[in-house]
């Protein structure tokens, strides 16, 4: 049974075969965001506390925290970022009370983050890349956390699944000599835009039923990628992820602040019976109803949260 | 490789795993719509011309008739469900140049509709009940026409779904000793409320893995009956649908004027490979826009077929 399990300082997160799809908010990253980058350089942390309850509100169970913004005043990030990580995380726990995802190309920002997480937060990410296995690895060990582990290596991205599954399986292996176990690494198999790749989908759902069945791991994804240039991405996306999670995905980082995707996952996790007697699913019913009648998908969220006594998580609904 | 040719005068469909996902329209059915059977005793047929034109302009590639209806006048349907098929049939191929599927539980109803309808149409259905494989697999084999199998029998519907399987497996071998080929036979499993039994999902999902792998046979359902008795049905059918597809499905017996449903259907077609270029997905994105500005998804469709040529199949808008 792999179940990674991840923890904010009062709170369980388990990814696993068994268990509700994990949807990981992508929100709380400047990266593409120049607006957010030019605030939290100003030292303006509205957009973060925002995106942090909203996405929460929405059905986060996971908040990804990506502190990747390149200062106008001080254009090195390994000078910048790590401080910027620090004061996000605790920003962000302070609002709310789900794990996080620590998520940097920095390593810098990296042990920053697992020195101000709560609990046991995932780590976003390592590659199959020499300097990044013998950089992240260690601090995986140290800090005896999970880890995010994309399927590229020196290489660049394989258009080839097997080189995919190969290059996690590398990682994996890897891991295990640092006494890392494999229900600690969280593969993500890289979603190609199925508008450039016809056969990225197929792709994607074979690579997950093979990860599972011979690593014996859990996955995780860009979920979006797979819509890149196309028309009605929300479309294809609602159907991508039902089919992922039918493959035995466990997990994506999205933005959860979408109604059309989180509706696909609630119906997706009832349809697997990891949804007891429905009762996510009628949540959501009345949230998607009250969205009809002109409420934001976050607005009705959270004042469906509110009423049930914050079950969602969000700290201050809970107060 | 296993494909299921169903045919009208003009027209093939291939049902198959390397094949998009076959449609059925549902709507031709007078069962439980009480005002489409007494327009049917009455001799009024608008509600089955526009089902038909509607259906085909939404995406059906085959279409369901059905002529079950109880006649006020005449109690006994072996009298009136012959002449009343038969007229049906005549009437929808010369609306649409789709396939068709003759849908009845009367014997004579059946041998009326093949004895009317053009090419090879799908017959539907016999089940694991004794009595209906001597009354219909005959029918299968003199007519030389592909057949849905439903996978019940004297004993009832199982809840377990090894029984199912082997329900399905009796009515293949025993059509294999009429000499019909496991590649004109295509299951539907049944599909269980989930919302009743939590498992059954996972049923279906596990059903159709099996019986394309053991038997090779195509498989349908019911796909709506997923859904019963809970809220936001169409958001349960929009994941199914996917998921169904995903674990090998290639075919349901579904009402097309859905957009939400439709839409899963073409997304899901677009990630498993079996939607050239998108064409199909980007079509329906012009549709969906077109619904988006208050058009109903029968009218944008058959507006959008008319001015492709009408690819979709219907006749009056290829004249």
């Amino acid at each position: 049974m792999t179940r990674t399990v991840i923890e904010s300082a009062t709170k369980t997160v388990v990814i696993g075969f068994d268990e509700p799809f994990c949807v990981i908010g992508e929100r709380i990253n400047p990266t593409g965001r120049k607006k957010l980058a030019a605030e939290l350089e100003a030292g303006d942390f509205s957009t973060v506390e925002r995106d942090a309850l909203e996405q929460v509100a929405c059905g986060a169970m996971v908040l990804d925290v990506n502190a990747g913004v390149v200062y106008n005043s001080n254009p090195d990030p390994n000078e910048t970022e790590p401080p910027l990580m620090r004061r996000m995380i605790e920003l962000v726990q302070g609002l709310v009370d789900v794990p996080l995802c620590i998520d940097s190309s920095v390593p810098g920002a990296l042990e920053a983050g697992l020195e101000a997480a709560g609990g046991r937060p995932l780590l976003n990410s390592v590659t199959g890349e020499e300097d990044r296995l013998e950089l992240v690895l260690p601090l995986v060990k140290k800090y005896n956390v999970p880890v995010v582990a994309i399927s590229n290596d020196d290489t660049g991205i394989s258009e080839d699944p097997d080189v995919r599954f190969e290059v996690a399986k590398k990682i994996v292996e890897r891991a295990a000599d640092f006494g890392i176990p494999a229900h600690d690494i969280v593969v993500d198999p890289l979603v190609m835009p199925v508008g450039a790749m016809a056969s990225a989908g197929q792709q994607v759902f074979a690579l997950v039923r093979r990860l599972r069945a011979e690593l014996g791991v859990n996955t995780t994804c860009g979920a979006s990628n797979i819509s890149f240039g196309l028309p009605n991405r929300h479309g294809v996306n609602a159907a991508f992820l039902p089919m992922a999670i039918g493959a035995g995905m466990t997990s994506a980082i999205m933005n959860p602040v979408r109604a059309v995707e989180m509706e696909a996952i609630r119906a997706a996790n009832l349809l697997m019976n990891h949804d007891p007697n429905g009762g996510a699913w009628i949540r959501l019913a009345k949230v998607l109803d009250a969205v009809k009648e002109g409420a934001s998908f976050a607005e009705a969220s959270r004042a469906a949260t509110a009423s049930t006594g914050g079950r969602r998580g969000g700290r201050r609904a809970r107060a």
